[in-house]
């Protein structure tokens, strides 16, 4: 087999981040869940838009957090996604290669603009996302690069994609490119909400198509409809090669096969968790393509979860390559 | 006279800033001074746009500012600036309205882009900037609501407006629509490297025109070319009923005829200085317009000032009205 040229490809939805403060009564107004993230038409968004106070644009996308993680980790990464010839679009393609990783995406010039994720930040400092996709919606098999996947030593998918028929057969097709050059296919639940909605597909996908698979505690456990974690822990141990489940302050468990790690996570305090999990896949998907060792690709995404979530924006604003450079060393 | 409808309408140019980091090779590269503001074509833009890493985009705008803070203080602001019915456009026009200001003026529906003002930030924390004007260098007379300028206590101009002959004969229509109605106008010289391009019409309309002056040190021995600040304040006593003068962390000099206040800046960690002078001018001018003394109005200036360079942006994140009410009750 050839080197690969890229230790990780992220497909997911490109999207801007429009973060801005609202009073508990819009989610009301709104019938949003707080905490929850929620799809919504154009329309919608502009109406959740007019209620929330003065914002902040910056790019996000949850695999395209991840990709820009492996490529603070020096790790080479490749985004796929959909944006318009539009600022926003922009803004996207600009933020993401300036932080190193490679997007050859062509905006789209015509449908629907960029899409963004309304970021609702009540007075309690929670976070509500209300979604646009925009023409991020519209990836279809047309726009998966095999070539460049079949390059990739892993192809990393979102859940999220799922949401849209055509982004599902967008990820079936980059599966196939993947596996069919030899290569690995990492997967991510994404939501809770997201699982609820596709669970018995998201159940079939795992055990027939992922090798890697990341998803959080109320991920997994929706998975399985299951509250017991140990039995979830069990179950994904049958279904995939690699299974990172994160647990917010009570740490990560990495599994692969009978190898289970126990990571703790790291003290920091908590300003936005948006990214953690984003940045956890990181870590661990750059660990596991520089060949480290279970142990240390949870170590790696326990620190670049921590640092993400030390600051307001979902994507690391140092060097996670210096930052983790003393673990490394050690 | 019949009361004011807004305390303080503010003309500016309607811009977005693009806050991301660069190396300083990149400022030579584009032959940018550090710490200057200079303005560049769209094309320039888009170059050292390139070479600037991920960013953030937040609503900025000199004058804009201004119009934020005054209305953050509890304080009736409006805006008057030109934006494009493009994506940055509605975002400068959602979060202006959503801090508060009345902001009436119609987006254009052709020629260029909105406005945005690349600021690059140097690993020493400074900041230079590279500003795109696009459509809100088009500001005319015919933008000008004089209507809205006869019922506005203070109109606040911005001396950037000078730098598009087009806005400056929209400054000129404001000055006499105000005058007219028996109102008061206030000026910014903005920049010393706008007063050094424009040093012969700044006298002259400081002379002739402005109510109230705003300046930093730099600009106002620019204007006056003499480095002796006491003889520009002596200058600056004659020819305007009120001038405002900052000198960073040596706090400012508010000057009314023979009343001369002098303010203590607050002692502050300066996180990112953009916006000081902005928020200065809110302080005074709301503090004014509330019947303060000349004292009292400097130190509400010197607060927003204090509480705008405590964090990165140019816009308040706090409300100043609350910020300030130990100072006002006390």
């Amino acid at each position: 087999m050839t080197a690969a040229y890229l230790d990780v490809l992220a497909v997911g939805n490109a999207i801007v981040d429009v973060l801005a403060p609202v009073e508990d009564e819009a989610l009301t107004h709104h019938g949003l869940v707080k905490g929850s993230m929620r799809l919504c038409d154009e329309r919608e968004a502009e109406a959740v838009y007019r209620s929330m106070g003065p914002g902040v644009e910056m790019s996000g996308g949850s695999a395209a957090n991840t990709a820009v993680g492996v490529a603070s980790f020096g790790g080479r990464s490749g985004f796929v996604g959909k944006v318009r010839d539009d600022q926003l679009g922009s803004v996207f393609a600009h933020d993401i290669r300036a932080a190193g990783v490679a997007f050859d995406s062509p905006p789209a010039t015509s449908g629907p603009p960029t899409g963004r994720c309304l970021v609702l930040i009540t007075p309690d400092a929670q976070r509500t996302m209300s979604t646009f996709l925009g023409t991020a919606g519209l990836l279809g098999p047309d726009d998966v690069p095999v070539d460049r996947v079949a390059w990739a030593g892993v192809t990393y998918l979102e859940g999220y994609l799922w949401e849209e028929p055509s982004a599902k057969a967008a990820i079936q097709l980059a599966i196939e490119a993947a596996h069919g050059a030899g290569r690995k296919v990492a997967f991510t639940l994404s939501d809770s909400f997201c699982v609820d909605r596709n669970r018995a597909e998201f159940v079939r996908l795992v055990e027939s198509s992922v090798d890697i698979l990341f998803a959080n505690e109320a991920e997994i456990t929706s998975l399985y409809e299951d509250s017991d974690f140990e039995a979830c822990v069990r179950r994904l141990q049958r279904a995939v090669s690699i299974g990172a489940v994160t647990r917010s302050e009570k740490g990560s468990v990495l599994i692969a096969g009978d190898t289970i790690e126990e990571i703790p996570a790291e003290p920091v305090d908590v300003v936005d968790t948006t990214g953690a999990g984003d940045l956890y896949a990181a870590g661990v998907l750059f660990g596991l393509a520089s060949g480290y060792d279970l142990a240390v690709a949870g170590r790696l995404g326990s620190a670049a979860a921590a640092e993400v979530i030390s600051h307001v924006g979902a994507r690391p604003e140092v060097s996670l390559a210096e930052l983790v450079a003393p673990v490394l060393d050690g």
